[in-house]
């Protein structure tokens, strides 16, 4: 569906819009807007235009911040800055983002559905705005706290992956406790994807991430196993290395195995567990069927997938 | 009402996002929503959100145009990436674009007319990113057409004054015919304004225009002007203009006051007459009201303005 939304003209601007989607990535959140909608009853079939809707907006934000990061790589190709330059890509970014509006409000659902689905859309795209922002203003700052750390991922991935959840039992029709647990299923879910994401940055290989081992350092963001390290008396083998972008492999490496002796990195393993953990009673009242074992797998996967 | 929805927490995200809408800026996008409402029989009041939503849209391709350009002014004050950086800019245009939806949609109309202003705030922003994807590709070229570049302000700038009549007409419960005609007046009336204003780019002056006087050519922009003036024996005179940065003011005023001489800019200018004519064409069904009266205005408007 999104294929054929940003097939367009052949012109670079859809090509560029294409870019990301067409290598495929993990589809976690439409696979959660589906499944969503149909542990509550509705028809998976209805819900794919909002996933598709859900998986363009995504995309949009993954083209805008790879410019900010100034990332080159993303699935394994280069970021669309990269191959379009920045003004193309802003471009594609801002694209991706009305075509996920035009998708979901063409739909044709309901129209009180597709009104609150694109509301959920809406606000959880200005959260991710004020997620980014803070993950930005992180850079410049050694005193990062563990809370502040929660609250930027709670902006910069939760809200997205809450309001795919959401959007699935608005489209299939659940009833407000249905929605509400939902949404909470996948605020947790979503905050245990990004704090394992930072992990796996640290702990995963370049040929299985499609990007660099231990970029976060190097670009010295923030992350929980960045501020944990801190705090355990690491800080002076981080230090040096912390927004150096020319910190070698190998003292990278020296540092990681410090941080899984010391503990750093169980830590952060358990602490992405514990919202697993949540993530999954949200579900204890739904029935067992297909679309509840899927998201339950699916959190167990945010935390057990190897990129 | 958008400064309500951006005061936020005082953090750059949000005084960036609020920089050039507390400018002020000329507010025809809202008047339009607001008349359009009021000329189907709608109370102003109940299309202010979607004024709101309108004019934050608006701003949102402001602050992406700005950095694509890199222009550095923008009513009479430092564009936003100026002051707080690329990375910063691109974030509070996606904040102020997400704003734009969460506004209408949470407005508390109907739902179905919600959905529709939101189907046609997502199908303009496609449109306008389409405009300035062309406009950027015209910037290598030579031999764009004035059908081309119709085309391309078409999505650049119509679209949005289209979706703002319709969107206004749409919340005020006008009929089909109503919402279609008024459609019809917004983008005629878009076409007028950016032709306008690409004139008068070149013949204001700098303390007026709040940008500089001659910085479409200097950036290689194909205006109808250019275009005009390229088929109209001025190719020597404008070619080396044309692109350069460094191209002088005096260099700059010779140019215009040929293209005075030799018709150019009459043409440009009754050009944009034509479609400020249709536009009020569109409205003769509508019974004479002040909301008529005001919507005639800003036609004329559209291209008696000074800036």
């Amino acid at each position: 569906m999104l294929k054929e939304s940003l097939s367009g003209d052949g012109s670079p601007l859809y090509r560029s819009a294409y870019h990301l989607p067409s290598q495929g990535g993990k589809r976690m959140r439409p696979f959660l807007v589906a499944r969503s909608c149909e542990i509550v009853g509705g028809k998976a079939e209805s819900a794919l235009p909002a996933a598709a809707a859900v998986e363009a907006l995504h995309n949009f934000t993954l083209v805008h911040d790879d410019i900010m990061d100034n990332d080159l790589l993303r699935r394994g190709v280069p970021t669309v800055h990269t191959v379009w330059g920045t003004p193309m890509a802003i471009l594609s970014g801002d694209l991706l983002f009305a075509k996920a509006f035009e998708i979901l409000l063409t739909s044709g659902a309901r129209s009180e559905p597709l009104r609150r689905s694109g509301e959920a859309l809406a606000v959880a795209t200005v959260r991710l705005s004020e997620g980014q922002s803070l993950d930005m203003s992180f850079e410049e700052r050694d005193d990062v706290t563990e809370a502040e750390y929660l609250t930027m991922i709670s902006g910069k991935t939760a809200a997205l992956f809450e309001a795919s959840a959401k959007i699935g039992a608005i489209i299939g029709s659940g009833d407000e406790e249905s929605i509400r647990r939902l949404g909470e299923y996948g605020w947790n879910m979503g905050m245990a994807f990004q704090i394992f994401d930072d992990y796996l940055g640290l702990t995963s290989k370049e040929e299985v991430l499609g990007k660099s081992v231990g970029n976060d350092i190097r670009e010295g963001k923030k992350t929980l196993v960045v501020i944990k390290a801190l705090q355990t008396g690491l800080k002076r083998q981080l230090q040096p290395l912390l927004g150096n972008k020319n910190a070698s492999d190998a003292d990278l490496a020296t540092l990681i195995s410090l941080m899984k002796e010391n503990g750093t990195l169980d830590f952060v393993r358990c602490k992405a567990q514990e919202y697993v953990d949540s993530a999954i009673d949200s579900l204890s009242t739904f029935p067992d069927t297909s679309a509840k074992r899927d998201l339950k797998e699916l959190a167990d996967y945010a935390i057990w997938r190897k990129k």
